[in-house]
């Protein structure tokens, strides 16, 4: 595992982001980790994250599985660049397209488990296979491709 | 365009739910409406779903279209049977998949508008489709596809 969270070395994004900004106060705040082969992530739902009665927001898993997928394309834009992570010029990578499979309702009661890795990269496109975990049971899964949009100016 | 939003005919969904509740004061509280032939809802982004500088969150609006094409499955089931938005017994609508194509970055600025409309209806299956649009232009969208699982009990 990494010291920090993945999206803490591409600043300012990682810290303002919606789904995964550290200090978005109102966001999701999704904190995304290398563990070997795979892009890994532990979340806490609140419970205003409700959908139906005890059951997770399909909308909220979506923004997980984007902001946890980025994450993992833009880890493997650096490594294959032979780069450390979030090192100047910062590589961007923008959503395409974004597929969830939702398998069987999420408990709100948490924690959630994400597992990502990436299965292509061609040129500009990656594309990162992403699976949602509760309670020991793969609940949804995505399948989500980036595009890279060239360099943007290194953060605080 | 209807007295109410459509969220407002199916309870307690429509108040608690974090994409589209209307008394969840820490979710996204969209409006969906019948427009004619489809649904229609506006929507004005707040700072904080900022993604990279002066962009909304794919997340979010993945969040949105999902919300906005529940409220569209859901009003076509009603229309299917004949029966008014929300009468009881409650008609549940789940989503089975969503699939959403970002096709050029969405300002934060908003306001965002979004169209949806039943492409098919087969058993207990719906298939719906989404765009979203900001400034004139479609910067995103979407198709989902939901299963009906069966009636809820009606809410307050």
């Amino acid at each position: 595992m990494t010291e920090k969270p993945l999206q803490e070395h591409v600043l300012p994004f990682g810290r303002t982001c919606y789904g995964c900004g550290s200090e978005n106060p109102r966001g999701l705040r999704l904190q995304s980790f290398r563990e070997g082969e795979e892009i890994v992530a532990t979340w806490q739902p609140q419970p205003h994250h409700v959908s139906g009665p005890g059951v997770i927001s399909g909308g909220g898993l979506a923004t997980l599985m984007d902001c946890h997928t980025c994450a993992a394309a833009t880890e493997a834009g650096y490594r294959a660049e032979g780069r450390a992570m979030g090192e100047p010029p910062l590589l961007t990578y923008v959503t395409a397209s974004l597929h969830v499979n939702y398998l069987r309702p999420t408990p709100l009661a948490g924690p959630l488990t994400l597992r990502a890795h990436v299965t292509a990269m061609e040129g500009r496109r990656v594309v990162v296979a992403c699976t949602l975990w509760a309670e020991g049971e793969e609940t949804a899964n995505a399948e989500a491709v980036y595009v890279r949009v060239g360099n943007a100016p290194a953060g605080r």
